[in-house]
C-alpha cells in the first residue's frame, strides 16, 4: 500500500482518459446555416415552378452524393447545382448556377455562434481532463470553424473524419492508446456520436439540439443504459461527469 | 558497456525514426487525371467560342478559390463550373455544368496506377521504417484513393492535412514524439513535401514527375544541400538510404 493510499482525504480517480466533442450542433449552431442555404435554393428556383416536389429531389440527390463528396458545405452546395439542374429539367440559367456558387462561399465564412454553455464547460473540464474534437465533414471548412470558434486551446486533438463509425473510434483511440472504457463521447447525432462508441464499449452523453438533420437522428429504440446518458445543455455536463466520478469510483 | 555493442559485427541503427511519403504523382499519377478534366472542360467550353483565354481565367479562379474549397477534385470541378460562367458570359447551358458534374464523379472514381518501383520500394521499406502516408486535398476522396492503391498496409499512419506548411510537418512530429532530425520525406512538389521539411529541420528526398501542377513548382535557388537529395524514380530510394545508413552512422 502506497503512502498516497493511506491518506485521509480521499482523492477520487478520474473515470475517464479522454473526453471528446462533436463540433457542428454539439458546440455551436451548425444546422441552421443549412436550414438558410435550403431556403436560399428555393427562392433561386421560385421562379421556375411550383416548389412541392423540390425538397424531395434535393433530399435525394443529397443523400446520393454522400458517397462521391462526404459531408458539408461544398457537397452541399454541388449537390444543390445538380438538384437545379434536374428539378428545371435543365432551365435553371448560369446566373442561378453561380447564386449556388455564392452561397456555398458564403456558408464557409459563416460564423457560427458557440451555443450557450459551451465555453465554460469546455474551459472547465480542460482543466480536468485530455479534451478531443472530433468532427466529420470538409477538412479545411472544419478547420477553419475551430479556429475561429476559440476553442482550439482547449483541446489537445482535433480529429476530422470522413465518417464517424466504430471502426473510426477504435483506430483512433487506439492510436491515442486509451481504452474504449475509459473514453467519453459527447455529442448531438445518435448516429454519429452516440451509438458507434457504445458499441465500442465507450461512454456516451447525447445533447439534443432542437435542429438536428434528419440523416443524423435514429429513434433510440433499446439503449445500453449503463454507459449512455442524456443531458439538456453543454452546462449540465460538468456535474454529470463529476457524479460519474464519484459513482464509478468511490463505491 | 552493453552485450550488444560489444560484439564484433557491428550492427548500423537506422538513420530515420519515420519515413513519411507523399501520395498524388509520388506514389501514383494524379496530374493526369486533372490533364484529362481540363480536356474535358474545353471540349464543352469549344461551342461557346475561341478557346484561348479559357485556361487563364480558369486558372485563376481555381487559385482565387484555393481559400475557400481546400483541394481535390471537388475543389476542382466546382472552380470549372464558376469559370463555365464566367468565360460563357452566363450563357452556359446546364447541359453542360452537368457534364461538368458528372467530371468530377468520374475523377473520384479513377483507378489510378502506381508508380513505377513503387510497390517493392514501399513494401521494403516498410520492413526497416516506420511508414507514413501524408496527403493534402479533400479527406473523403483521399481515403479512398489509399484504400484502392493496396498500400494502406505498409503505412502505419495516414494524414490527410489541408496545407503542408511547415507547422503542419511539425505538429504531426510533435504528435508522434519524432525529432525532425530523424525524419524523412519523400515527394514530388518542392512546395509541399521538401521546403517545409528542410525548414523544421528534416530531411528530404525530391522525386521529380513529368507532370507536377504549376502551383507546386518551386524553382531551386538555393537548397540546403545536406538534407536534400533528388532521386530519379523510387526503385533507387532504398539504395539511397542505405547509403545515408552507411554514411551517417558509420563513420
Amino acid at each position: 500500500m502506497s503512502v498516497c493510499s493511506a491518506r485521509k482525504r480521499k482523492v477520487t480517480p478520474l473515470p475517464f482518459d479522454l473526453i471528446a466533442f462533436d463540433a457542428d450542433d454539439t458546440l455551436w449552431d451548425n444546422e441552421p446555416l443549412y436550414h438558410m442555404g435550403r431556403e436560399r435554393f428555393s427562392q433561386l428556383m421560385a421562379k421556375y415552378g411550383p416548389l412541392e416536389d423540390l425538397d424531395k429531389v434535393a433530399d435525394r440527390i443529397e443523400i446520393g452524393n454522400l458517397k462521391f463528396y462526404g459531408y458539408g458545405a461544398v457537397s452541399f452546395v454541388i449537390s444543390l447545382i445538380e438538384s437545379a439542374i434536374k428539378w428545371t429539367n435543365g432551365e435553371v440559367a448560369a446566373e442561378d448556377i453561380q447564386g449556388l456558387i455564392d452561397l456555398s462561399k458564403e456558408m464557409i465564412e459563416a460564423d457560427l455562434p458557440l451555443l450557450e454553455g459551451v465555453e465554460e464547460t469546455v474551459s472547465r473540464l480542460a482543466d480536468e481532463y485530455p479534451l478531443m474534437l472530433m468532427t466529420k465533414g470538409d477538412l479545411l471548412h472544419q478547420q477553419m470553424k475551430v479556429d475561429r470558434s476559440g476553442l482550439a486551446p482547449f483541446f489537445r486533438n482535433v480529429e476530422v473524419v470522413s465518417e464517424k463509425t466504430p471502426d473510426t473510434y477504435a483506430a483512433i483511440l487506439a492510436r491515442l492508446d486509451v481504452q474504449p472504457t475509459r473514453f467519453l463521447m459527447v455529442g448531438n447525432s445518435m448516429r454519429s456520436d452516440i451509438l458507434p462508441v457504445l458499441e465500442i464499449g465507450g461512454w456516451a452523453v447525447h445533447i439534443p439540439n432542437d435542429l438536428t438533420w434528419a440523416h443524423e437522428a435514429v429513434e433510440p429504440e433499446e439503449m445500453p443504459s449503463e454507459r449512455f446518458f442524456e443531458a439538456d445543455n453543454m452546462a449540465s455536463l460538468p456535474g454529470l461527469i463529476a457524479q460519474l466520478a464519484g459513482e464509478d469510483r468511490s463505491s
